[in-house]
């Protein structure tokens, strides 16, 4: 995530880090020079009788724009719903240890079931960007719970079992009654609801189909701009053409970033940040040390 | 469901599989012949006082791209809402196995209630996409349990009674406190939103209307575009016109697929993966085995 | 609701039955005739300095576009919503039923509590169409129950009043402890939800100031159309101006009878069809006999 | 709120009442009256060197078509919200009644609470309308209460604390379990969320700026499109500058009345029959007489 | 936030307070100035051969305009969750302390509870504007309390562990049953929602390549703007261009605005009137003294 750094507004026209200008450079160059080819070989290819005018592209650009703007909606709806379900974990987190505090203050192992909970978050995060977890769950999780864990079809799922089975050792116990227990369970329910959540994001794409039309229209409506503009803008056709083509491309391509808010890219979700965020959090609320450092953006702006 | 390849960007332009281009080719040639038939007979028709210009259709072509922009919206969002369900249905089978392994740690029967959760997964499966259920709920339900079901009207319901009746029997013999049941009796409601919610998905389509309105509006469109391209463009004619007309009748084609999400075409959804990863994570849990194979996408990325 | 028959695409084109043709074919036909008669006067009234270009409708056609876009979005919203209504009375009222089973499976009365419940449904759905209640109330009620329910103000909630005192007997009578009367009542607080939604949607209607203005420009814009289409078209005027206007009319159209869900309309709700799948279910659940014969499309793929 | 009369589609286009056409007359009149003056004036100042085209308003017609879409979609969420939160309210007074009657049958005060419960819709509403409460809420309360009720900051939040207090006296008496306490006191918090969220939408309008925003450049399109459309259409010019004025000038002071959907203006909420239904039901329900007379539409379809 | 003044229609035209004008003013002004260079070097450039016309920069404002309508959208529901979330506190912090009174009606520290809630706004407020904190809590929070919450990584959440603490005591001293001390839980669960929701939307900006996309793609429109307006309107091009570039720029800056809703600017939210109405409201439901004044907006119709 690229935390926006509040340039002046005329600065921002030449800003390069952080959009996906980087990403599309090859693709406006080729526009550029398509442009320019069109210019020179048009005494040419108008001799014959190959013409174009710019109203039939009018037509396709509205109707492009149109889908384009739904595409981006949809993609924007996944990033936004993957940042609520990770909100949903921090709400989750505090909610079930602050509970869990209130009714059994006195619990021995309270730093323990903190480090569960940590360690579902991490576990959580690296699941979902396909990282190795054994060498970070290690620092969290007991050897036995870790066997289980890193075994397990879906780790995170697993970490849920056994705090499920740390509640249920201490109903058994009668240190909770019932309705605590229920209450606390809850807790857990909420934090399956954010990880089955984030699975099917991460597993269910955006229909391909969706990500194909657009491409194609919109590579083929850049390829052939040129030709329509040449006859009224003439030298002036490649600034023109890779402006409309910027637009275009630029919201296509990032739609592409935010349709997979859960990768490293310089759009995507500050995942490590969050997690970083959570570990603060619980930690402080049982007064453990030693606390981990508040992470920070990079000298690019840029925070994992 | 098509998991995306990722392809090369300028690759993408070219992909067959998978986008709906298969589906709608026959339109996309009749509309090519068409333009060329236009071409040749425009010094016949024009002398007949027959002429035709771009403006109106901009209109038209504004409007159509306008609604069918709402209606892709709204097979989207059925799509969407059909993938949520089944992630409910994820999450609700998990919390439910994790409150029951919980409150109820040494039952015996464990494993018949694991069994009969993963036949609630197969059985709406397979009542969504109407496939005969008999032979694969006989592996999950025991003989007097599935004459019962495959009786019954909403089989998946009957299964949803059968559950309740598993914990009932618990909760008579004092395994369960009433509190404890009406937890775990909320995670069957759960299931039961998501069976209903899939029913009323698969039984209400968008009001039919619409789908005519913008069928017959998109092909009039399209089959008039060439007359009203032809005077700006001439020779150039076929290839706008097929340009313009696969915008505009792909995007149409693929609200069609994604109407029906739990159809067996590209772009629907992989519920044969969805009830493999639910009956996977669920005797994992229990530490049953054998445990299925994950399911993989065949050679043309596709998942059903 | 029409039942989608799967037509071919090309034959769609040409289906009269369900789409909203039959309603404005008259305002089609009208326009048909203004055109002619445009072509036909056109030499006279250009004489008196009388003139239209289309550039000013282009600006009113994406305006309209627009508005029309946001007032379909506004109507099916309210479809989607009333759908989704009966959906959760599916889903409250065998959750409903499942748990009384489980809870009280010896009850003799159970078989009167899944005709109360029947009821419910049928009465809401006759509310809602405006239909008398009486005889068929009387199939499923008691007599004194129904001369209670057929007074009250909201009749559906009286029979609401009458569950909860089904419940509340046993309650008071010890079959039933605080926490289960209160997730059994929780049900009913679901199907209160569901009668209060369906009575919102019946009595608000969208601001009449939308249909209003909507249909003024839409009609005001129908008109015109072929004054401004006639000096670019001439003779093809009748079959653009018309093919235009049945784009925009018939979006018009189909808004006005999604708004009113509940009506009896081609596009309208099949509550029949819910009511009888609701009645199907409870008795099934409950093994009463007879169940009734489930409700299937008409010939027109009509079902009411 | 205008009941919608039904009247035939022509007919439609000459309905004074309801519409907004009443508000915004003198603006159509003062464009109907510049066009004019711009056909007098236009030899004159074509002879100056201005000249318009109709191009450059057909952006600006787009772009405003498009924020015009956007500010009537947020204004009509807020008139959705505001009516379903009243809804909300509909439900929780039924279901606090039916809970308090099944729980507590033979309650001597249960007449007084369902008075408070009225109270509370009588005074949401005139706390929403700024109007005077005492003569109104006095019908329905205590003198004791009322002192305390019209004396506090959010009178309708103070009989909140008035039921929760009736209710917590049972509690304490033993009639009340605390599971049973709990439940009721849940759709006092109901009733909490329909107060706080109308106090939201009537204390926070949609930011002023997007208001002026779109007054001016709504008022400033049309005040240069009779300039723009005199040299194509002329004589014209009045009829399709108005006919552009009224659908943009219409929707933007139809937005403006469902901002504030608490108002008394023709597309406001009926809450005088939102809580005359709520009085009625409520009656019923406790079987006190007298019960009010059910509201009824005026001669001009206005429920107020 | 500014409350609305309900001027007349024509004033608002010239009214600068609170719209986004003092901002944006610059950037019309250089682009008048332009657009008077680009009328006076006219005939110096076109015969090198430069010329624009204006329909490239039609497809390019109709793309601007759909994607701006987009960005808007998602700025705008930042600002309305925003506003929901504050309700929601409202709500949770009346809700809490009813049930606190209702049940523990004679404690004899009842308003340090109050004035703990209190501080939870107070702080959250402060914590999303980075206000020090320290001076305000003091007045509601206990020298211990204060210490703890002034050192933690998220105050706010301290505070809610502190209410968590005083219902525990009243739980362990057998004053508050597990059931309503599970009912009181979910309260404080509910204003963990809030806090982490404002957290989110504070720390999580839209992706800054939307914001850079558009504002260079709005900027470089309206630059060139006025070359392709000159051919067509001469004189009129400075006035022209400045209203469609104050239509795209206003727009563009009033979404800034709104994105991060918790600034001190214009149209963000009033938080320091929330804050007061919460003081005021629980102050009175307790019936302590002294309560502070309400505040009213300021001379410019300003409330921050």
């Amino acid at each position: 995530m690229i935390v926006r750094p509040h340039q002046h507004w005329l600065a921002q026209i030449f800003v390069w880090h952080g959009s996906v200008l980087a990403k599309i450079s090859t693709r406006l160059l080729l526009n550029f020079l398509l442009s320019i080819a069109v210019i020179v070989m048009l005494p040419w290819y108008s001799t014959l009788g190959i013409r174009f005018t710019l109203a039939p592209f009018s037509i396709l650009g509205v109707a492009i724009a149109v889908f384009l703007g739904f595409r981006n909606n949809a993609c924007y709806s996944r990033y936004v719903e993957a940042r609520q379900l990770w909100g949903q974990l921090m709400i989750a987190s505090r909610s079930l240890l602050r509970e869990v505090k209130n009714t059994l203050p006195e619990d021995p192992a309270l730093s323990d079931f903190v480090r569960i909970q940590i360690a579902f978050a991490h576990c959580l995060r690296m699941t979902l960007r396909r990282q190795p977890q054994s060498a970070t769950l290690a620092r969290y999780l007991s050897e036995a719970d870790l066997q289980q864990v890193v075994m397990a079809h879906s780790p995170a799922n697993r970490i849920l079992l056994l705090m499920g089975n740390w509640l249920a050792v201490r109903r058994a116990d009668g240190q909770l009654s019932d309705i605590l227990f229920h209450s606390l369970n809850n807790r857990l329910n909420d934090m399956s609801v954010v990880l089955a959540g984030c699975e099917r994001i991460a597993n269910t794409p955006i229909p391909f189909a969706y990500t194909l039309i657009l491409h194609r229209t919109v590579y083929l409506f850049c390829i052939m701009l040129p030709f329509a503009l040449v006859s009224d803008l003439h030298y002036m056709t490649p600034f023109v053409s890779v402006l409309i083509s910027y637009t275009f491309i630029s919201l296509d391509a990032l739609a592409e970033e935010l349709e997979e808010p859960f990768g490293m890219e310089n759009n995507d979700l500050s995942l490590d940040a969050i997690c970083n965020a959570i570990e603060i959090d619980l930690l402080q609320m049982n007064d453990d040390t030693p606390v981990p450092a508040k992470m920070m953006p990079d000298k690019y702006y840029q925070l994992t």
